[in-house]
């Protein structure tokens, strides 16, 4: 049997976005095998209840666990927020979410302790990212403000249009009037819409994207715990592995997209069969 | 047992929008009862594939018999185009869907051959409109048009919003410079924008509402197949039943925002099981 320690991570999202996180990850921990799954079939899930959330997630798991992952990574706000800590007492591998890493970061870098948090219905309904913020810094004030119409308006492609821009300052007028200094970014769709974000909010205000804490998180985690991968020689095909629960070749495109290669192969999977 | 005529109706969609439908069948036939049942966990259908379709409509159907429905109304246009040919021969009761309706009125009452189509991605790339309007007038030149933004909006709530005013001349400009007399709101949600659809394509651009036709359709079949209740004492807790697949206090607020009285029970079911 293969050495655990190049077994591959596996990392999973809603849909598309989270392949920003694995970005990310292929970024920081080069040498690190993935295996991400987006839920397609049934995508989105930032307007949906905790039960569903869980349910999915917990189907997903034990799907990426058939791939003999040695590590989760919940690429997705949403089911970071809704479904970690349920799922964390049920698996015997390390399972991390984007949520705590961003809001640790968050809590940690603001000067004036006004945060501003964006990100699906269900995120900011679940209160996580203000829970966690101010357990590290209990005089944070949080500001929490959902953006429903951010996903759609990236998954039309308009990044940089008059008409996302007027979407945006009507979110994010709110949180400009609370004098905030740092932004997360709680949904792995809105680092695509950066430079609109930076517009509105201007320079002074830090964005925090949670994809690229998660992914420094899970690199100090894996070399922790004994499990980063030792080994440089892992074949170019079986580093990236990827797997949906509907329109395989949609997702391709995509993710040709944001990766910094072409995605050739994307297997098309049942997940409400595990 | 009781009588096929007292049997209820099933009536289904991705979520919400279906409720339009729903609302024509009680006020054109207000002495049918109806099984409701709205896939909000797996809402959108509209960016799926068909095999996905499918494959969630199938098991919606399963569920609705086990209610002892006499007839099924698929109230959503894409599983409409993509599930009805496939679900028909499948079931020994009467299944309807949207598309029909809206494309044979549409073809009947154009006058100069020019009818724009609006719906979502999947039911647009299924041409299903185009080929109905075709067959019933083979001059008749077919726009069809994605406009995926409008239900996000729509479920926003900005019906009369600036954003969408804007949103909608951009999806709305390549078919008014077809020029176009008639204009199929090929979504369920797409009615609740009528105002705005109206005054972007003027007075003279006739907006076909295909939950109108589909209950016109629907009473017809029901009498032509002797299946049309003819009682009029059936108990008021009856008559209305609605179930979801998430969330069902969020539903039941929309339910009550769309139909002409208060929703007062949403079951929860996991659709998956049937």
């Amino acid at each position: 049997m293969e050495n655990i320690r190049q077994a591959p991570i596996g990392v999973f999202d809603s849909g598309v976005g989270g392949l920003t996180v694995a970005r990310e990850i292929m970024r920081q921990i080069p040498n690190e095998r993935i295996v991400y799954f987006g839920d397609t079939a049934r995508v989105p899930y930032g307007s949906k209840s905790k039960d569903t959330i869980i349910r999915f997630s917990r189907q997903i798991v034990h799907f990426l666990r058939t791939k003999g992952v040695k590590a989760v990574v919940i690429a997705c706000n949403t089911a970071s927020a809704l479904a970690l800590e349920t799922l964390q007492p049920e698996v015997d591998i390390p399972i991390i979410g984007v949520v705590l890493p961003g809001a640790r970061v968050a809590a940690e870098t603001t000067k004036n302790g006004k945060i501003g948090v964006i990100a699906t219905e269900s995120t900011i309904e679940s209160h996580l990212y203000n829970r966690v913020i101010q357990e590290r810094n209990p005089n944070a004030q949080v500001f929490g403000k959902a953006c429903p119409l951010f996903c759609p308006l990236v998954e039309e492609g308009w990044l940089k249009d008059p008409v996302t821009v007027e979407v945006a300052n009507r979110y994010l007028e709110p949180l400009l009037a609370t004098g905030i200094d740092t932004l997360v970014m709680g949904c792995t769709h809105y680092p695509l819409l950066r430079s609109t974000l930076r517009e509105i909010m201007g320079d002074k205000v830090n964005l925090v994207n949670p994809a690229y804490e998660t992914a420094r998180e899970l690199k100090a985690l894996l070399e922790e715990k004994g499990l980063a991968n030792d080994r440089q020689d892992i074949p170019a095909d079986s580093m990236y592995q990827f797997y949906v629960s509907d329109a395989a070749s949609k997702f391709q495109r995509f993710a040709s997209s944001i990766l910094p290669f072409d995605v050739d192969t994307t297997r098309l999977i049942h997940i409400e069969d595990y």
